[in-house]
């Protein structure tokens, strides 16, 4: 006798759904609280979304993904534009009318990462699954504007773009055969001393800008990177301001050739675009000229303060590892839930299917993940802190000095944490999404938006690779000042500690970190040496063996991003457990079995490379494992409280199988019923190329 | 002073990629030939696809990725239609006038097989790279009429079938609620003996049929699996030959509700659609029942050969080992090109940029994906051979009950090889994407639709955990039977040694097939030996223990399918040095550095598995290491004449980054410019929305 489905009421929620949240011994609502940093920033943040999840014009009368690419555009320009509007208006009643985007007030770098924040977060994700145009005005032109901008640039231009007030921006850099390596950037800028004009010219096809988001169609100004040339010599690469349509007609300008690049994996409505020059002349005060200057005669002055530009570039990767944990959580609480109203494969023979996150596979596949995604916000949190402290003392000339080291040692940390955490979180939604078997494979489900947005950040603001072996120089550096019985940086400081592991049966977090930084340690030891030993052979210069070197090098980098995460957790763990912060006893316990969790998850992804520098014996692995999988079954009762309490409005999962009530089944029949495709029973293309061919008339 | 972009002619190739071509050290048709089977076997295949790809009718006026989902069926289903013309077209031609598809001569499982490689070998990818409506027509629902029909219905209904007489059909199994499970199907069949009829029925919403390809708008017939009650008593799953649109009119029949199920992360030219019914009667003579039989009177006959249903599902499995290897070639052939094309990064400070396959990074994520691909081509090869002969004996008396235990073996094979090829492929197209940056991120890079097959290969066709626990349970068994002494089959004998791993300093293949055949069997014994241990504990059922402990024997399964793959290669390998097959040197030379890649490859991702059962010491694993970058630069000079030996003709790749000429900046312009959203170089949404909000009017 085969069991019945879940049984449903026509609206309730699904009934093992409910019975997970009746059965929890955690409140999700305790853990909304801490996890959104209490309960007023939790409920202003249920105020925003309200305000416009509750507005029947933010609604999507078509999903996007039936949509044509040129449909898409349109629909999130459209959408974006209102959101700015609305957005003004909620702020004005709950926050500032001064402060308002657009309002009197300039913006400072805090508004803008604020708004950052705003964007890529949960209204942002709610509102635009794939991003939108405007996006990089707010984020990148207004902030470099406002970095790169002299104070009578920012009255100028950064008072008109705030207000939208005939300027829209994105910010090009990038080059169509040009990206990571920023020197080999083709675009020039000729000053020309008689007209006091800078002169922007494309040199060559590779040298086409491509890929910057919303200058398709969207942007009327950019933000340029040119290399700068004054009578023939070369001064480097620098900022500029350009006009590219017409404030009124939006018409291209003269010697402007502007264009979307077409459709992505994901992000498809960015309207990223290409941009070349053919004699576009500026002014000389559109050069962006906070850092390095032009003066009149032709007379260049270096820039005084390149430090703060890399403050920029590290705020972005900061956010990055932000945004992928958000996805990453996203796509945990999809598959948690759907895996809680799914039911397959009996267990026992005779009895009914159980839902699937009573298959042990099933919780391997989704409670890491979940985990994984709490401790990259505990490291994202610090890594923030970390910014903000740094860019303080930046700010200050006593303490300029000290902040130069320790930018140093937060710009490693974060291309590495960027690199790390984008790979491991595409692969975890990856796995994510697998674990919905079939339906995860529907763009109902949102994982492809989710997805496309993690693979893109783990190649843009940084390629991986490129980065690791940044990270990979800074941590041999530091190798070495170790092996000078140097004082090393907190982040690397374990690199001189060349003690062995000595397993502890009690501490298996304090087993698997030791077992890490040794791995991390003799892996950077190994490409140096390698590097020391071949040099000698006298067959390659050291540039060549860098590059030989380089699988050694990103194994390092990518070990030391791994001891990171774990270190910090438990470092975290240790003061949650000690602060007098009233965290309920139940929280504090999960809070402990997930990052318990996420370090033994992580010493087993990474088994090969901790084997290799470690002894561990057979028993000590078992004692892992089971602890592992015993974890996963403490886990399970509370799986589905727990996501509810990453609080997600059901618009932000966008997702078929993920919402709130699991009502998985309905929301599929019904997102099929949309399809534009079945509004006629039969399909035109019935009498036009099937009967034909039925009747061997084709 | 920065160096000029590699040079171009106006239409010729790119040179750097020429230069690859002139200095490697093999013919690329050399390779070509050998890979395609012999020169006839490539000058065919070079036929047909020239047939097809210089007919303007076949080429696309707009890329799909900028088209609705609506107008992507339309395309699909208008050039599919006219596939079918042109191929029969060809086949008279160059075949036979009969046999042609459609032509007087019934197909037999052979001509079906050989369809189906055609549909997603070299012409079925370049003409649709998103699969097409009519495939499942051609696959599966001809195959099932042809398995399950008897002579008397093959009679009627398979000439109808392939003479598309009235007839386009499709498979129905999967549900919406139910998917690997497939006794916990819901749609029913009651057989209604007054008027000899059944009549189906969708009980729940979760019991509607949903995937089915071409089932949406494209189907007039449907094999529908369904549980049979005959006087309200059930006798499991058959097959049911339904009609569920008007053969006239195209309408849905009386009770049938069908409709397309929405876009996916890929296939989205597919048509996969649900279909629900509601008392649809049918007569008796429509259930297929070659197998089990329902007389007139409701007699229910039971099935006397079920072994040869074992077969369809071992057929598929196979094929796709084969897809999944097509696929990663594809993706390995674009980036291949694209890092001979592409420059970056300086590798010697005052030189210029190098092709970033001068990079090791670089080489370590293309060249082993190359050796990859041509691995399991070899495996798929011995899997195909093997499937041919245990059918061949199925097909005999005598033969018969060895050929049950050697299907038995070939199931789990086929099980554990679709698991891991799939999983592994998915994930080196995925490194492939990442290894062209940016662009490969862009639609017109091609990679979302290698890598959207490659995806739902994951899932489909049996779910890739479900598949793993199957050839868990068959090693286990036989790990058992090893214990007592029994003789193993092939595959597995290994099972049965329990010799230790001797590293010899000579031969690291076989070190590593040993050390791998170590950590197989250590596992399979692990996973056992855990269940034997828990059940004297008596908390747990031995079905609850076989759940526990699904990591286990996941890993064990995966492990095996390592053991597999790297086995047949050594062994073909060996193969290929002895015989006399006239191969040139150079070619065999080539040929091993794969193979070796591949083994060392399949080693270093596998480390903590290995590791965590093998004594292996430090300095072993460098040699290993040092090999595996030697075998990396020892393949670089021939990457690129390599993949040209593939013989992928353009349209087959279908990528701006991976065409033979290498003009990679002029197809990604070329692509921009072809974008309809760039069709107007204001678009409307500016007059609606922009301005409006930049007037502070919206």
């Amino acid at each position: 006798t085969r069991r019945k489905r879940t049984t449903m009421e026509a609206t309730g929620s699904n009934s093992d759904l409910q019975h997970e949240r009746d059965t929890a011994t955690i409140r999700s609502e305790d853990f909304a609280i801490w996890w959104a940093g209490g309960r007023v920033a939790l409920e202003q943040q249920r105020s925003l979304e309200r305000h416009f999840l509750e507005d029947p014009e933010f609604e999507d009368a078509v999903h996007p993904s039936f949509l044509s690419y040129k449909e898409r555009y349109e629909h999130a320009l459209a959408k974006g534009s209102k959101f700015v509007v609305k957005l003004r208006e909620w702020q004005r009643r709950n926050q500032s009318e001064d402060q308002a985007v657009g309002g009197d007030e300039l913006p400072d770098i805090q508004v803008l990462h604020n708004l950052r924040m705003l964007m890529s977060g949960s209204l942002g994700t709610a509102l635009f699954q794939q991003s939108f145009p405007l996006r990089l005005h707010y984020s990148m032109f207004l902030s470099t504007l406002l970095n790169q901008g002299t104070p009578e640039q920012q009255r100028q231009w950064l008072t008109r773009a705030w207000r939208l007030d005939g300027v829209i921006g994105t910010y090009a850099q990038t080059e169509l055969g040009h990206g990571s390596y920023i020197r080999g950037l083709e675009t020039r800028a000729d000053y020309d001393p008689k007209s006091c004009e800078f002169v922007l010219n494309t040199p060559t096809l590779s040298a086409y800008k491509w890929w910057p988001g919303g200058l398709g169609h969207t942007a009327n100004m950019v933000v340029v990177l040119a290399q700068l040339y004054i009578r023939g010599k070369h001064h480097g690469l620098q900022p500029f301001l350009v006009r590219i349509r017409d404030q009124q007609t939006h018409e291209p300008m003269p010697g402007i050739d502007v264009g979307d690049i077409g459709a992505k994996a994901g992000a498809n409505a960015v309207n990223n675009g290409f941009l070349g020059f053919r004699n576009v002349r500026i002014p000389r005060e559109q050069m962006l000229m906070k850092n390095a200057q032009v003066l009149e005669d032709g007379t260049f002055v270096k820039a005084t303060q390149p430090l703060l530009l890399y403050g920029t570039m590290v705020f972005v990767r900061v956010m990055i590892v932000r945004d992928v944990m958000f996805g990453l959580l996203q796509a945990a609480t999809i598959a948690t839930r759907y895996s809680a109203v799914r039911r397959q494969s009996p267990i026992e023979p005779h009895e009914a299917e159980p839902q699937i996150l009573d298959h042990l596979t099933q919780q391997v596949k989704v409670l890491p993940q979940v985990a994984r995604g709490v401790c990259y916000r505990l490291a994202a949190d610090v890594l923030w802190a970390f910014y903000q402290r740094v860019m303080t003392q930046l700010a200050s000339k006593q303490t300029e000095a000290a902040a130069g080291r320790e930018l140093a040692e937060l710009h490693a940390l974060s291309c590495c944490l960027k690199s790390v955490c984008t790979l491991d979180a595409a692969e975890g939604i990856d796995v994510l999404r697998k674990a919905c078997g079939g339906h995860g494979y529907l763009a109902s489900a949102n994982f492809d938006s989710i997805q496309g947005l993690a693979n893109a950040a783990v190649t843009y603001e940084g390629e991986y690779t490129v980065l690791l072996l940044q990270t990979a120089r800074f941590l041999q550096r530091q190798y070495v000042d170790g092996l000078k019985r140097k004082v090393l940086p907190a982040s690397v400081a374990y690199l001189r500690d060349a003690s062995r592991l000595s397993w502890s049966n009690n501490n298996l977090l304090e087993n698997v970190a030791r077992a890490l930084e040794i791995s991390a340690t003799e892996q950077v030891r190994d490409a140096w040496q390698w590097q020391q030993t071949q040099r000698k052979h006298g067959q390659y210069t050291q540039e060549q063996l860098t590059n030989l070197a380089g699988r050694r090098l990103t194994a390092a980098a990518s070990l030391h991003g791994h001891v990171y995460l774990v270190r910090n957790c438990i470092k975290q763990l240790k003061q949650l457990q000690n602060s007098s912060n009233n965290l309920k006893p139940e929280l504090l316990e999960i809070l402990q079995q997930l990052i318990e969790l996420f370090v033994l998850d992580t010493l087993l992804r990474q088994l090969g490379a901790v084997l290799k520098w470690n002894s561990i014996s057979g028993r000590q692995l078992q004692q892992v494992e089971q602890r592992y999988e015993q974890l996963l079954q403490q886990l399970r009762p509370n799986a589905v409280a727990l996501v509810d309490g990453f609080d997600f409005h059901d618009r932000v999962l966008g997702s078929t199988l993920g919402c709130h009530d699991g009502r998985v089944y309905e929301r599929l029949m019904e997102h099929a019923r949309g399809n534009p495709l079945n509004q006629q029973v039969v399909n035109r293309s019935y009498h036009t190329h099937l009967r034909p061919l039925m009747q061997g008339k084709l």
